[in-house]
C-alpha cells in the first residue's frame, strides 16, 4: 500500500516502522544482549564484537526472512537463525552465544519498544511544531471575533484565539500524559521462554539489569510478555491524540465550507485541486486528519481486545499487535505532521467572520439581551420573551434591535442605547481572553 | 510492512490489492470509459486506441504518483494527469478525451470494485478448498467421538464430524450471502463531479449503460459516491467470514493444547518451531487466523463508521476506506488460505479423544442418567439426584457407575446393565449423524 | 439508563427488548417445546396445557430471576427453575417435562430470534414510513436545484430530489438484504447440552422439526450454538442501515447550518430549543441519528469479535451478545423512527438554495465551461484555462461570466450567449431526473 | 436491560450511574453554581437556600424528564425547567437565578465528572480488594510450580506466584495511571453558551473559580465542551483495566478446563451449575469478565471516535458519550468486583499441576538440556540435537531422560545425574522468585 504512504503517512514515523526499522529494533536488542551477558560473565567477552558487527539490518535478506517468518510464526525465529549464520562466518565460537537465554518475544517486544521510542521523538517534534503554530495563530487572532456554533447552529460570538486555545490546551494535556507514560512504555521485555529467565539460572536478573542499562530502558518488576497494558496505554494515547487532531480538522473543514468561508487551509502547488472542477480548493489536510481520526479508534480497540492473551505467550492476540500498533502510530503521526503545517499556514478571513456574525441580524446576541432582562424578569421569563422577539424578527425579516426597541416590555428595562450596546458581538466575548492567557502561560512554561 | 505479508497475507488477494493492482483497476475504468464514450459517440472513435494502449499500470512511475497524490488528496488526480501525458505523446488529439466527463471518485470506486471482483474470485477458490477439506474430514471422522465442551468444561460426547459440520454449515451460508451481494457490490460508480453526469449533457445515462456493459458491472439506479452501503456490506461479509474462521481456529488451538492433544495442525518443514524450546510445535496457522479474527471487526467498524459521509463526496470518511477495505480483504483472505491448508492436513488423535472421554470417570455421561431418571422423577429432581452422585464420585475418586449402582434411588429404576449402557459415551451422540448428513447433502448440492 | 430511552430509543423495538420481552421470548420457546415434544410423543400430551399456562412473563418475579442469573451465569437456568416450580403447583406431573431435553442456550438463542423477528417487523414498518416520506419529498423536490458539495466545498448544481433518491436507493438495498437474511436469521436453535440432542435419543430431529414448525422458524441443518454468523449478519445489517441513516442526518445537519439555511428539521413544541439561547433551533433528530451512527459500528465490532467462541458453547463471547445486539437494534430502530419523522416534515427553502448557488458568482459552473472548451482544447488544457479564470474572478470579485467574456481564448470558441447559458445552474443537472425516475420506479415496484 | 444487571454490573458503579445518580450529579452542579455566584455577588445570597433545597433528585418526576428530554435533545433543559418551577414555588425571586449564566453542557459534563469521581472511588476499593487477594495468593503459591504455556502449548515450568504477580504488576501500573489522570479528569466544565462565559460579563472567571472550589474540582485553563480528551483518557483507562482483568480470566478459564484442572473458581450456592448437566461447574466469573473484555474495546472506540465534535458543542458525538461511558465504567466495575471475589476464593490444585508437568515425560525440560549442551555445542546446534531427541522420545513413548541417556553425543557432556537434575521441573524456575519479590515490595509500598 505504498501508493498512499505519502498521503497518509507524511511523517518520520514511517521510517521508524519500515521493515528495516523493525529488523534493526530486534538486532539492537540482540547486540545489547550480547554486551549485557558478557558484562555479567554469562558469555565470553570475545563473542560480543562478532555479534555486534552482524547486528545491522542491511546485512539481511528481507525476502528470505519474510518467507521464513510465515512458517515460523514470527520474525525473530528466522532472524536469529540468519544472524547466527552471519556470526558463524566471522566467528564460529561467537555464534554459539547469539540470542543466548532469550526468546523470540524478548527480541520482538523490546525491538518494538525501541521503535516506539524513536517514533515518540518524531511525534514530540511535530507536537512542538503544532503547538508553536497554534500559539502564533492564537496571539495573532486573540481578538478576532467569529461566530461560536453549537449543535452546528450559530450560538454566540467567540474568538478564533479561544477556539484554537482549546486545542492547544488539549495538546498540553496530551504532552503531559506522554511524559507520564514514557517510563512505563520504554521498558525492557526480557523473560526467556516462559518469563522466568530459567535458562540463565541465577544470572537472569543481573543480565536483565545490564540489558536495561545498555538500552536505557526501564527494568520492569516482572517481564510483560503476557501483560499488554503498556501497549494498550500508548495505543490509547495515539488514539486520543488523533481525536484531538480530528476535532480541529473538523472545525477547519466546517469553517472552510464555501458557505462559511472564514478559513482556508494553506494553498500549495498542486494541493487540493479537483480533477474536474477548476474552481475548487479541497481541504486535503483536513481529509487526511479526519481519515486518521476515523481509523484510529478501531486500531485502539484491536489493541485493547488483543490484551486478553493466553498464559505466558498469547496465540493471535500478540500477533494482532504487530501491524496494528505501527499502523496507528503512523496514521497519528501523519495526521500530526499535516495538521501542523496546515495550522501554520492557515488563511484567516476576519471580514467574512464579521459578515457571518451579522448575517442573522442580531439574533446571535439574543442571550446577551436575555441576561440583561433576566436580572429583572428572572432567567426563564426573560428567555421566553426574547425567544418570542427572535421569532418575530425572523418572520418579519427585521433586525432584532428594531423588534426589541418596539416592545415596551423590553424598553421598560433597557434603553435603545443599552440594547444597541448589548447587540454588539465584538464586545460579547466574556472572559475568552483570560482563558487564552491561562493556556498561553502554560504553553510558555513548557506545558 | 512487507516483512509480515507472507505470514498474514498468504493469499492471492495480496496481488489483487498491490499498488499495481490498484492502478490497473483505475486504468481499466479509464480504458472502458473511452470505449463506452466512443460507442455513445461522445468522443471520437479514433481516440480509443491510444487511450487503451496507455492504460497499463506498468507504464507509470509509482513513486511520482504517490508523491503527487499527497498534494492532490487522491490517486486519481495524478493518475489522470500522467495518463493524459502518456496519451498525448502517442496521440495529442486522443489526449483531449482522457477521463472525459468522469471524476476522480468514479475511477477510484469503480477501480476498487474491479479489484474486489478479482479478490472475490480468489476467496471463492479458497472457500471451495476449505469446504472440500472439511467435507473430507467430516466423512472420515463422522463417527469419531470426542468430548463436547461448553463453558470450556467437559459437557457431553459429540463427534468430530459434527464439530466440523457446524463450520461447514456456516461457510455454506457465507457462500449464499456472497452470491446475494455480488450484484449489489459489482456495480459501476459513474456520476461525474457531483453525481449528475452533467458534463455529458443528455448522454450521461447512455454512456453509463455502455460503461457498465464494458466492465460487466451492474448499472445502479443512482451513483453511489455518497452511499457506501455496498462497501459496508462486503466489509461485513469479510468480517463475519473471519469470525467463522476464527471460531474454528480457536477450537483447533484448544484441542491442540498439550493437555488435550486431540488434534494437531499439519507439521511442515520449519513450521511452528520455537526459538528456544526444541520440543514445541506451535499452532502457527491458528495464530494467523486468530490474529485476523482479532483485527477484522475493527476494520469493519471503521468502514461502517465511515459511511457517514458529507454531501456528494465525503471528507475523511471516503479516504478512510482506501486502505481499510483492502486490508480487511487481505487479512480475511490470508486466514482463509492458511486455514484451508491446516484443515486439509489436520492430524486427528481418536485414541486420545477416547482417553479424554474417560478421564472424568463417567461424569461426562451424567446427563444421560439424568434423562433416564427424569422420566420417573421429573427432570429437575433427577438433576438434583445425579448432581449429588457426581459430587460423591468426584470426592471419592470413584467411577460414576459404581456410585450410581450403590444408590437404591437409582437402581430402583435402572439396572446395572442399564447404567452401564447409559454411561457409554460412544453411543450417546444423539442425532449428530443426521445433522452431518443434512450439511453434507447441502454441500454436495453446491451450497 | 431509562432517562435517555425516549431520546435514543423512540421505537417499538424498545418494548420488544424489554425485560418482559426477553422472558417472553424464552417462555414462548418452552411452551412450543412442550407442544412439539407431545406431538412427537416424547412427553405426555397431558403435560402441555400446564406448561403453556405457566409460560407468561408476567407470572415471574423479575428481581429474583435477575439475582439468580448472577450466580447461574445466564437467565435460562433460573427461569427454568421458576417455571418448573410454577408448573408443579398446577400439575406436578407436567412439571417433570419442563425444558425436556433442551439446554439454556436453546431457550436463550431461540428466544432472541423470536424477539428479533418482532423487532424486524417494527423496523420494516418504520423503513416503509421513511421510504414513503422520501418518495414524497423526492417528487416534490424533483427539480429543486441546490448546490452539490464535494469535500465540503461547492462543486456543481444537483437536485434535492437526487440527493434524497440516493438515500432511497440505499434503503431499497437494505430492504432487499433484509429479505435475504430473514430465512437465515429466523432459525431455530435446538441442540441440547452439546448440540447432538442426545437426551432425546433418536427423537431429536423429529422434535426439532415440530418445534421449528410450531415457532414458524427455519430448521437449520445443524444447531448453531457455536456458529454465530446469523447474529453477525443481522448486526452488520443494523450497522449498515444506521450508517445510511447517519449519512442523511449529516447532510441535513449541514444544510441546516445557520450559514447554509437550506433545510430545517420540522419544528415541534419544545423541540430543539436551547437552555440559554432563545434564537436557536437545534437539529435534535440529527443529533439522535448521528449519535446512533457513532455507536453502532462498535456494537457490530463487538458482535463480530464475539464470534470466536469456544467449542460447543462459548465463554464470554456468547455472553457479550446478550446486551450488545438488543442495544444495536434499539439504537438503529430509534434513529430510524426519528429520521422518518424528520424527513416527512422537512422544511425546504428553495429560494435560499438558489441564493447559495449564486453566491460564488458563477464559479460553481466552471465545469460546464471546461467541458464546452474541452471539446476544442482537450480536457486538461481547458481545465487549466478555466482554473485561471476562476482565480481571476475570485481575486477581482467579479462574476465568472464577465471574466470569461473578457478572454479571447474563451470567446474564440464560445459566444457571450453560449457562456450565459453555460453558467445557468438551473439547467446543469445532467441526468439527475433520469436517475430519480429509476429509483422511484423501483420503490413503486415495492423495492 | 435490568435482568442482566446483577450478572454484568455487580458493582457499586451501577448505583452511581443510575438515573437518580445522573440527576443528582447535575443538581449538585446547579446547587454549587448558586453558591458560587452568590459568593461572587453575581446573584443575591438570598437565592441560594431555595435553590439548594430543590436540588435533590428525588423531588423530580423522572418519567416527565425523560419524555421532555426527547424533544429538548438533552436532559439538562427539562431538568432546569423543572428545577426552576420547584424553586419558584418556594421562592419566586430565587427562581430567577437558577442555572444563571450556565448552559446545558456545563451541568451535564460537570455532573458526569462528579459521577465519575464516585465511580472511581468504588473502583479503587475493588482494585484494592483484588490486589489484596492477589498478594495473598502470590504469597501462598510463591513456590507452587506449574506448566508455563506459550502459544497454548507446554513451554517451561513457572510458578503460580509469578503468573499472578504479572497481573498484580499490571494493576499497580493501572493504579499509577489513575492517580495521574485524576486531576485532569476531575475538572469543572463551565463555559456558558459558547465557552466564553459572556453572560457573566467580567465575572466569569471568578464564578468559575468559586465553583471549582465548591465542587473540589480542577479549574481547567479553558472550558472543555469541545475538547473531549478527558473522556477519552478515562475511557482508555477503563478499557485497558478490563483487558488486564480479561487476561487473568482467560488464564483461569484455561486452567479450569476439565482437561487441565489446575484451578477452580470458588464454588458458591447455585453458582455455575448447568441446566442439563449435573456434573458441571461453569466458570461464571470468568464468563462475566471475558464478556466485559469483549465489549469494553468497542466502547472505548466509540468514545475516541466521538471526540471529533463540531465547533463549540458537537452534534451526535457528544450525545454518543452519554450512555457509552457509564456503560463502560459499569462493565469494567462489574468485572473487577467479580474477579476480586474469584481470586480471593481461588481453589488451587498443586498436585494436578505437578501431574501436568510430568505429563510430557520430560519434554517440558528440553530447554534446560539445550542450554546445558549449548555451552559446548552452541545454542543452535544444541537446539537441533535436543529437538531430535524430543521427537524420538515422543515417537517411542519414552521419557526424555531415557532417550538422552542413550545418546553419546549427549552423555559426552552430561552425566545421567546431570541429566536427571536438569530434567527436574521444580528447580527450573529461574528468577521467578526475585520477580515476585520486586512486585510484592512495590505493592506493599502502596503501588
Amino acid at each position: 500500500m505504498k501508493l498512499l504512504d505519502p498521503l497518509f503517512r507524511a511523517t518520520g514515523c514511517q521510517a521508524v516502522f519500515s521493515d528495516t526499522g523493525t529488523l534493526q529494533g530486534m538486532l539492537d536488542f540482540e547486540a545489547a544482549l550480547a554486551r549485557a551477558e558478557a558484562a555479567a560473565a554469562v558469555i565470553p567477552a570475545e563473542a560480543v564484537a562478532a555479534i555486534e558487527a552482524a547486528c545491522r539490518a542491511e546485512l539481511f535478506d528481507q525476502q528470505a526472512l519474510a518467507e521464513d517468518a510465515a512458517g515460523a510464526g514470527n520474525l525473530a525465529i528466522p532472524l536469529v537463525k540468519h544472524l547466527t549464520a552471519q556470526v558463524k562466518q566471522a566467528n564460529p565460537d561467537a555464534a554459539r552465544y547469539v540470542h543466548w537465554g532469550a526468546t523470540s518475544q524478548d527480541a520482538i517486544d523490546t525491538g518494538l519498544v525501541l521503535q516506539l521510542r524513536q517514533a515518540v521523538t518524531v511525534v514530540e517534534a511535530d507536537l512542538a511544531r503544532l503547538q508553536t503554530a497554534l500559539v502564533e495563530q492564537i496571539q495573532q487572532h486573540r481578538h478576532t471575533v467569529l461566530v461560536g456554533r453549537t449543535w452546528m447552529q450559530h450560538a454566540l460570538p467567540t474568538t478564533l484565539g479561544l477556539k484554537l486555545a482549546g486545542t492547544l490546551d488539549a495538546l498540553l494535556r496530551h504532552q503531559e500524559r506522554l511524559q507520564e507514560l514514557k517510563p512505563r512504555l520504554f521498558a525492557l521485555q526480557f523473560g526467556g521462554a516462559a518469563g522466568t529467565l530459567a535458562s540463565l539460572q541465577d544470572q537472569g536478573l543481573a543480565v536483565a539489569q545490564q540489558l536495561a542499562e545498555q538500552l536505557q530502558l526501564t527494568l520492569p518488576d516482572t517481564p510483560w510478555h503476557g501483560q499488554r497494558d503498556r501497549i494498550a496505554e500508548v495505543a490509547g494515547w495515539f488514539g486520543a491524540l488523533t481525536g484531538t487532531l480530528g476535532k480541529l480538522a473538523r472545525d477547519i473543514s466546517l469553517l472552510m465550507q464555501t458557505d462559511v468561508a472564514e478559513l482556508n487551509e494553506p494553498a500549495g502547488e498542486g494541493r487540493g485541486g479537483s480533477s474536474t472542477m477548476p474552481h475548487k480548493r479541497n481541504p486535503v489536510a483536513c481529509a487526511i486528519v479526519l481519515s486518521a481520526a476515523q481509523r484510529a479508534p478501531a486500531l485502539v480497540a484491536t489493541l485493547l481486545g488483543a490484551m486478553v492473551q493466553e498464559h505466558e505467550r498469547g496465540l493471535g492476540g500478540w500477533h494482532a499487535e504487530w501491524e496494528a500498533l505501527p499502523e496507528l502510530a503512523q496514521l497519528a503521526g501523519g495526521a500530526l505532521t499535516v495538521l501542523a503545517e496546515a495550522v501554520a499556514g492557515l488563511e484567516v478571513h476576519p471580514e467574512q467572520m464579521r459578515r457571518n456574525l451579522d448575517a442573522t441580524h442580531g439574533l446571535i446576541m439574543a442571550e446577551a439581551v436575555t441576561m440583561a432582562l433576566g436580572v429583572q424578569l428572572g432567567r426563564l421569563d426573560a428567555h421566553k420573551l426574547v425567544e418570542e422577539k427572535c421569532r418575530q424578527a425572523q418572520a418579519a425579516g427585521r433586525h432584532l434591535l428594531q423588534v426589541l426597541i418596539d416592545d415596551e416590555r423590553v424598553t421598560f428595562y433597557l434603553s435603545a442605547d443599552d440594547l444597541s450596546r448589548l447587540l454588539d458581538p465584538i464586545h460579547y466575548t466574556g472572559v475568552a481572553d483570560a482563558f487564552i492567557q491561562r493556556v498561553l502561560s502554560r504553553a510558555q512554561a513548557g506545558g
